[in-house]
């Protein structure tokens, strides 16, 4: 057979060439991306703070090189040399799933001009000090200008984009791929309609969690912690633990995880942040060796990160086979604080639901409705059916009418989160598709391992990590969310189990 | 005047271009450099070590992307079309010396071809866990190919280059630009002439300094370590310590400086490290921060670095005015171990002189002799005298005749430094010429603030950093090390001062 280069057969090797190229450069975009994590984690932990100022320009200047990189149009023409190749692959292949999720970022990337990309990464930057600061003083009318600001670089962004059916829809893509707003609506107001009825009914429960706080020395909270991510499980040597004013997960590879937490001298609340970065950072540890080096060596969404951390945190570390396993050990360590206050009340008190004004000290019931009430903000903003600057006035009806909380000041109110300062629109919807999520999963693992439970209460917890790390964790971003979620659990997202859960739980009172 | 493109006039706005965006360029650079470091610094402190593997990759991809930005031909075009502008600015000026030392790295980075950078990447990366293996089991064997891979590949380097009077002065000039090897030799026979009969002086002289062993509680040791920190000075916020295996100095910026050190549960040794590495941290926390982003922020060669380190440690840390003002509050610290130990005691044990196996434990006095042995050796290498497999034989005899003293095995011998097996050949000199610069820069500051040992006496290093700012840390890498040092002390490198400091403080016996 004739070798000449017209040859047909002189096909493959040139695209396993172009495979090999492409693949090379989204290695080195995904180190970038890996970079990246490792700056924001070393800022938020170790820094100096004094290194700040050169601290943006690092960040800056790795943003800038993986970005380029990305948009470089080589990826373009390799992209389109391998269109071939990926449609004889199978579509489940690392090959197939690396050259499909490289085409979808590519072609976002290219529509956002490098000046807008800029703009909004420039306005996030300058918005958070006066967040900051609009927030310690409860100011709005300083925070107000950012946050136009924000959403008309947000429209600009939208205007970068094919028409959906909703122009959110384009930004609840960047954190939910393929999900669309009126699917999100459709969901929350299912969620809606159950839960403000079982927040009313249990608004005047009287629970006793007063032994949660108290003496909690700090140090014997961070041997719990440790015991903790121990307990759960992971690879030797592959784990830190730091403490932060916010807990966070980040990670600079499989094999290098770091998740912190907030320690509260007075109070038992450091674990179960640990419990749920633990669950985040789980997921990022039991990516496939095999494409660990690639993009697709993430999340599928930020909603399926999400049921990760609240299925460790809540359906494991809220549930009772958990601390009939592990309550003695806390005990033992904190002798003086709970020695005298049996499993029962403290079951109880750990799941203690009750109204509050700040969505991230919620417990799993009203957490809910804290982020409906901010999506149904962000759709009437951009459906023009409410102003930015009468999001105090809108946020404290909303508040009212869910949680029947009244809201004494915009800090406690409309200035409590980061995102929006942060130019994260369209995010917050997935903190509570992420908790559907985890319940939807958390009910399949009980169906293909039925001794979960008792499992759990003898503290082993392989089981559970090895369906976790096999049905979700496996597929990285080879697949959309919806996807991932339909391979574990055999249905996309479904608020019903999550809805069932919380009846049974919460209905009655919590008792162990 | 006409405005027309071929206007001379036109050319200052075109060269004031060219200059911001080969600035914009630099400072790129300069950043992946901070971040190779912080990479590092992160590694060898904080990171799980199942990090290591997607490590080595960030870092490699990092060091890459610094390399192509360097050799990119677009600097080369601005460096000519700049070279009218640079000849017309005062030498002094940033500008002038930031297109100097920019011509200087380009025209050796484009010099050595883009595999044999990365072979010796390569090997390097290779070797170090074979010669961590080598020296744990003192296995030279084991060793030798990696030594000789290495030699091979620096002299495959030195070939990139134009002749100069000796090729080992090409591998020189990367640690101490513009120093030639003869006169380091010349430097060095000097040193050893006087050093030897004066370690032989010392050998049987009795000196206590038992009590520098014993019961030192790291929490106390680290306590010490920041109060001594404190005590020399830094802005706030912009330092940390943290313990390693082996002490270093890293630093991400001016403002984010970051130095280690080893504690030892049962001696006092880390305050002569951290006061060392107090040195180095000094240097780049007081560049200018009109060009702090700039490549000329950094030390002019790895000897003045030396300089600073060894000031800090020695001239300062082993003077009796500082321990007259500091030893009080070591023995409030370790009261059980130093309560009984007077001052003079104290000073004459923490001064020690005695030959010793290993260069890293020496002290003042026979240290330059463990360096002298070194560069003795890598010259005789490098002009054909000596036989990488003979290096253990040649190393024992010469410890023996400079220092009296028997090598038990190649672990406590040839084996003991990772700098060969790192690829570092032409390093080690860098030591002993630091140290010999640290006495001519300390004369000169005595000379110009006369009462420098009554304010050290009084705790006060206020006027010490000054001086040590505006006269050598201010020009960063904008001279050749041997300019900055006679722009310091009004001459070049010269060992009589060193000589004369030595016999002054060990020719009789060490006391307070």
């Amino acid at each position: 057979m004739s070798r000449s280069g017209a040859d047909p057969v002189d096909t493959l090797p040139a695209m396993a060439d172009a495979l090999q190229q492409l693949t090379s450069r989204l290695a080195d975009i995904h180190s970038l991306d890996m970079l990246s994590w490792l700056l924001d984690w070393d800022q938020r932990t170790t820094m100096p703070v004094g290194g700040g100022a050169h601290r943006a320009d690092h960040l800056a200047l790795v943003e800038r090189l993986g970005h380029e990189r990305l948009i470089d149009p080589e990826i373009g023409r390799l992209l389109d040399e391998l269109a071939p190749l990926e449609a004889s692959l199978d579509p489940d292949s690392t090959d197939a799933a690396t050259i499909r999720v490289a085409r979808r970022d590519y072609e976002k990337a290219v529509r956002v001009p490098s000046e807008l990309s800029e703009e909004m990464a420039r306005a996030a930057a300058e918005s958070v000090p006066l967040w900051l600061e609009a927030k310690a003083t409860s100011n709005f009318e300083l925070f107000l200008p950012v946050l136009e600001r924000n959403f008309e670089l947000r429209r600009r962004y939208i205007d970068c984009f094919e028409p959906r059916d909703e122009p959110y829809d384009i930004l609840l893509d960047d954190f939910e791929p393929e999900m669309r707003s009126a699917e999100v609506t459709r969901i929350f107001a299912e969620i809606r309609d159950e839960l403000v009825p079982l927040i009313a009914q249990l608004r005047d429960r009287e629970i006793d969690d007063s032994f949660l706080t108290g003496d909690f020395p700090v140090d014997r909270q961070i041997t719990l912690d440790h015991e903790i991510v121990e307990l759960f499980g992971h690879r030797p040597d592959t784990w830190r633990i730091d403490p932060t004013e916010h807990p966070f997960a980040s990670c600079a590879g499989i094999d290098d995880i770091r998740i912190t937490t907030h320690y509260y001298p007075d109070a038992l609340k450091s674990i179960f942040s640990t419990m749920h970065e633990y669950g985040h950072g789980l997921y990022q540890h039991q990516f496939p060796r095999e494409f660990a080096h690639l993009p697709i060596a993430s999340a599928a969404s930020y909603g399926l990160h999400e049921s990760q951390s609240r299925l460790w945190e809540n359906l494991v570390g809220r549930s009772l086979p958990f601390w009939r396993f592990f309550y003695p050990r806390v005990q033992e360590l904190f002798p003086e604080a709970l020695g005298g206050v049996e499993l029962e009340r403290f079951y109880a008190g750990i799941n203690k639901a009750q109204p509050s004004l700040i969505r991230i000290e919620a417990d799993e019931v009203t957490y809910g409705m804290h982020v409906i009430l901010r999506f149904e903000l962000e759709q009437d903003i951009f459906n023009g059916r409410l102003e930015l600057r009468d999001l105090p006035q809108r946020w404290a009806e909303k508040m009212h009418e869910y949680l029947g909380v009244e809201v004494p000041d915009d800090a406690r109110g409309v200035l409590q989160d980061m995102h929006w300062g942060a130019g994260h629109i369209g995010y917050f919807a997935t903190y509570l598709l992420g908790t559907v999520m985890s319940v939807q999963i958390w009910e399949k693992v009980l169906e293909d391992v039925p001794d979960l439970e008792e499992q759990i209460e003898r503290g082993e917890f392989t089981a559970l990590r090895t369906w976790l790390e096999v049905n979700v964790h496996a597929h990285g971003r080879k697949y959309p969310p919806q996807e991932v979620l339909r391979r574990a659990v055999g249905t996309t997202i479904d608020a019903k189990p999550y809805l069932a859960y919380l009846k049974k739980k919460y209905g009655a009172p919590v008792t162990a």
